[in-house]
């Protein structure tokens, strides 16, 4: 959905090489959420058996069930419930993965053939839902706050979702609507992952809602740095790629404030190339962006959510963990790829 | 998903007029599990609430609920919870109908525009997953209990829908694995609807049982007169129609039948005869179908899971529900449209 975990040949055969993430301290916990994870769906033979054995080459960093046992340890101890929370926020990520992928259109992820590609739209479309009913029955396995919480995130990832899609082609979208767009279909799961880390730690109540702070600034800040991934090609290469963003034309961030720095007239001229998209337009859109300081806007919106992270992290005493979790915002904000 | 409610013309418009489904006695509890229904997506705005307003289009007979509530009410005394109930279980169904609109590219449900052709397939498929999250975190406002119960059926009803999309084409399905999908897409949500009729009335985990097979078999007799639907103006008008199942090379009882009557070589030439599909041998199919006794022996199927059903509600004592839920398993088995 969000390109979250970008690609990285280190994962594309699925075996388990160092990653950019710094996890070293909940690796074996990572392990046991993947058992969990497999284990779920262990049972299904052919055809079904054959979407899910596709799987392991979906595996990329696993940035929520991470984020979930990091905080659950710089919090208290790990615990079951977290290995099955982690196998639950997984399968509701790669849910959104298997559908998006039908909904882009997309033919590849992680270097091999998408579902939908492989066994077409309409078996992805069920996949992706037997893998959302699989999460849930999961979660039921912890218990009843569970459920609840993880029925609230996945409402608000749906919402986020299906406004982004709504949106598309709207070029006057407002910067409130693009937060609530990120709010829900990036920042929900982060949250809710950091929320019942702390949670089933046995934090208390305002600890626990700390951290759901730090897991929403956390993926609020890795959206708008994906975001202007997405574009940055624009800005290096004068125009020559302009993102997938705006070819479906997707407003993000620094579109966005370019829109709303320039004069009406420059700004409606913007939209009319927006609209066409063709590559001769894009080194407007470029010195545009350039222009309006947009690029920097985005990134100190970004470090903004980024410090706002790191604050909520002043609750939890000194760990290892904690230091983890602190890099973790750095990386989210300042990634290259 | 599989046309349980077929279009009826008294509820095109939404408007509360008489079904042919006997609800009497729980006629205002639907209508309080109508209202759960519409305050669980109430506070969408444009562009979601515009989807949300759509479905007021959809809505058919509610035999899901009307299960759940007539099961309720031959138990026991219908509970808040049972509204809340009746509301996921009717949730879930539109869920997957939105889906199926888009994997079948169906352009009207109910004399209206579906909503893949009024607002594309990308929010159809992620207005279904809204739908599924909701439902899910609905479950979660009543207990454990009924999470698991959703999370386990919503599991079939996935597997088996996707089952039946993977074997598309497949001219040598079993009678079992017909079964297996039919259990899936058709019998998990009639039965769990039973189930938690008779568990949230306080019915003990016997009578529960009972009335879970009672659902269970109401579904599979259903599903087989929903699939003798689809095929019998094959039988009627000597072949003017083959049905769309067999269209798209969706196998059901009284094909898989014919062919296992069949001698090895006919069966092949009537394979022949399916896979080009074409008008021209549709006379065949049919009259393979009638000489092999098909359509009667689906219907003595049907009429068998009708007996399993009536008889499972024999736990129960005499009272005008319990007469209600005999009478359904003959209009489930029976219908004509």
């Amino acid at each position: 959905m969000t390109a979250l975990d970008p690609a990285h040949p280190a994962h594309a055969n699925g075996r388990h090489k160092p990653s950019v993430l710094p996890f070293g301290p909940v690796a074996a916990d990572l392990d046991a959420t993947d058992r969990v994870f497999a284990s779920t769906l262990a049972s299904y033979k052919t055809p079904i058996g054959g979407l899910v054995q596709h799987l392991k080459h979906y595996r990329g960093k696993r940035l929520r069930p991470t984020l979930l046992l990091l905080v659950a340890r710089a919090c208290g101890t790990v615990t079951p419930a977290h290995h099955t929370l982690g196998a639950v926020v997984e399968m509701i990520h790669t849910a959104t993965l298997v559908h998006d992928d039908v909904l882009d259109e997309a033919d590849t992820r992680r270097h091999v053939r998408t579902v939908n590609v492989e066994w077409g739209n309409k078996a992805a479309i069920l996949f992706g839902d037997l893998l959302f009913t699989h999460a849930f029955h999961l979660s039921s396995t912890v218990d009843v706050r569970a459920c609840q919480l993880i029925g609230e995130a996945t409402n608000r990832v749906c919402a986020g979702e299906l406004k982004q899609v709504s949106e598309r082609g709207n070029l006057h979208l407002s910067e409130a609507d693009y937060f609530q767009i990120i709010d829900g279909k990036t920042a929900a799961l982060t949250e809710v992952s950091a929320r019942m880390g702390a949670l089933y730690a046995g934090a208390g109540d305002e600890v626990a809602e700390q951290l759901a702070a730090y897991g929403r600034n956390l993926g609020l800040a890795f959206q708008i740095a994906d975001d202007l991934l997405d574009l940055v090609g624009s800005e290096q290469t004068a125009g020559k790629t302009l993102g997938t963003d705006l070819e479906q034309q997707k407003l993000t961030l620094p579109v966005i404030h370019a829109l709303a720095k320039l004069s009406p007239a420059e700004a409606n001229r913007l939209r009319d190339k927006l609209r066409t998209g063709d590559a001769g337009h894009r080194a407007h859109v470029a010195s545009a962006l350039a222009e309006t300081g947009s690029f920097d806007y985005a990134r100190r919106r970004a470090d903004e959510f980024t410090r706002n992270a790191r604050s909520a992290l002043t609750c939890l005493p000194a760990s290892e963990c904690r230091t983890i979790l602190e890099q973790l915002t750095e990386w989210s904000a300042r990634r290259e790829k």
